[in-house]
């Protein structure tokens, strides 16, 4: 699998002979790989210095893989996931160099990831994955690690061009789109969740433009989307998150596509902060709400959003960019998810197909993540 | 007329014998002049450097006034009326100090402040008053150009007490209360507009809390609101423009209190970009939307917001802070402005009194500008 751009530029002469006319159109614009597998290294796009700088990281350990996932140069839930497994995959080469064939050998480099983040699940459920693997085999087995890692990360691309091709088949010729913070090739294996739909609706030339908003405090938007839509050759209008409602008001855009941290049963959804105030504009304005998400996403145990909680992070990241105050020095509320109620939704996309409302039905009759 | 806080800051033991508490407690929460008469100078707050500074300009001709305006040191439509009158008074000293007498020696100095902002209505509004003054004496005349530059000042301070006191009366003692932009002391003579409510308000111990929108690209809430208010004792917590309906969502706040730029005759507001989508969350979330500004903002001239244009800015404010990039290099749309329907506006509060819905008959019915 060679997922680097810049030894395997992907172009439409490399499309395999008799791939559809959507697949090969997805292609144009599908050329992104936070993480490409070296042999025995894992590359990864330093997210940290984009736009500014398209720097690259060689991780050979699994404790710098850890580091990387720790320090953000990868973020995006499925993307950190993929990373976690191949950083597995290295510990299992380090051991059998080291002459090491007892899978126990494995378990710091376990502790060591599972640590990196503590709170994502998706790379919880891949280190899960693995370690379920290096027992079933019983001995330090590189590249039957490496298979999986790689297999997890080919399904979470397909998943994502599936996902693509379902959203996009919603959107009517001749249709804006507005997006909201970074769900493209950056946060997963490629392609994207949200940003997948608008690709793949750009490939198949329904998009007459798309917006971007800018997604403080962070930038998500500002600083990856708009670049990762200008490599893909996506012309992109970046706006401010206020920007939204009388981007609305003028017509330019008759979609809202989002993605979701965590869909309830009933379809209430937790996304980047700021994603409600857009969907209820959206309903004023008459724009539809598409929530595009891994059905991994979907928490069956949680029958609404009033259970979900709402992380509140240091009120530095509003008062302060790149280290210095743009901000008196008052304290700032800085909650970084929010929760869209069903009702505001018009469709929500996985990679089993589309649920429209009532969504409770659709979303339990799925199969259950991943 | 003493402005400067530094040589004469408000306590309540300056509040003159037998004035009523309500304004002796809207004295503690007004320490800020942007505007300071120094018998030979205006000393201006250089609010381009706040709030990491609080430096002044002394201008002592006419030439640094429409600078000063020019540079954006001072800001805030009725600031910069109140700084061209007092240029023009430095113009008219200096005339008379080289022993001009004829008020045609003004034009220069007219001609060079009316450029400064060429759009701002405010500042047109000053000048085209001083000028009549000085034609009416039909010499140079400081002392009573001075006295009108001190009554425009005066008029408008006191038409922002007033607001202030009308706008917080309507505020149920216990709501939160979220702001948007800088309608402040520091973008009036004093006091502020809609920031004048919040004043008032937090004065009569009717705020559990204050809470102010960041306000991109320019800032104007995270740099000058936020550090109004501390410096004003008045406890205020900072969001991005993004977390307003999650805000509103979580029951906080009861009012979301915005400023105009122009009012048309059926209540259809203009203002700072973002108030459109956060008087949408209000409505959806039970919120109030309260809109204050002085009746010069009214148009009735202009049936409603359709007519309204709204100025398109330059995409770099978007995508760079200070000078330095903070987007990938791609277009921005940068609307300054959007309009917010009359139906999603409670009430339309100027110093002449609180207009409810319908507006049209209240906006009429008022005293036209001034």
């Amino acid at each position: 699998m060679s997922t680097d751009r810049q030894s395997s530029p992907p172009t439409p002469a490399a499309t395999p002979a008799g791939v559809d006319a959507v697949v090969a159109d997805n292609n144009r614009h599908d050329s992104l790989r936070p993480l490409a597998w070296q042999g025995n290294a894992l590359r990864v796009l330093d997210q940290r210095r984009l736009p500014v700088d398209v720097a690259y990281l060689d991780c050979s350990t699994a404790g710098q893989v850890a580091q990387a996932i720790t320090d953000l140069a990868v973020r995006g839930a499925p993307a950190i996931g993929i990373a976690g497994a191949y950083g597995v995959v290295l510990a299992a080469q380090a051991a059998l160099a080291a002459g090491d064939e007892d899978p126990a050998a494995l378990d710091p480099a376990f502790d060591l990831l599972e640590r990196a983040r503590p709170t994502a699940v998706n790379l919880a459920w891949a280190l899960a994955r693995m370690r379920a693997e290096a027992r079933r085999v019983g001995r330090i087995d590189p590249v039957g690690l490496l298979a999986l890692a790689q297999t997890i990360q080919a399904d979470d691309l397909a998943a994502n061009r599936r996902m693509g091709d379902l959203g996009a088949a919603l959107i009517e010729p001749g249709s804006g789109v507005l997006t909201h913070c970074n769900t493209g090739s950056l946060a997963t294996a490629g392609f994207g969740t949200a940003l997948g739909v608008v690709r793949a609706a750009w490939a198949q030339q329904r998009l007459s433009a798309v917006f971007a908003s800018e997604t403080r405090p962070w930038l998500q938007g500002a600083r990856l989307t708009a670049w990762e839509l200008q490599q893909d050759h996506i012309p992109v209008s970046l706006i401010v998150d206020s920007a939204g409602a009388h981007l609305m008001s003028t017509g330019r855009v008759q979609w809202l596509v989002v993605g979701a941290d965590r869909i309830a049963a009933n379809g209430d959804t937790a996304n980047k902060i700021g994603t409600l105030q857009l969907a209820i504009a959206a309903r004023h304005h008459g724009v539809r709400v598409m929530v595009v998400a891994p059905s991994s996403t979907v928490d069956l145990a949680m029958a609404d959003g009033a259970g979900i909680d709402i992380e509140l992070r240091d009120g530095a990241e509003v008062t302060h960019l790149g280290g210095q105050p743009t901000a008196a020095a008052v304290t700032a509320w800085n909650p970084v998810f929010d929760v869209t109620p069903a009702t505001l939704i018009d469709a929500i996309v996985t990679e089993h197909g589309v649920v429209r409302p009532p969504f409770g039905p659709g979303l339990r009759a799925a199969p259950a993540g991943r």
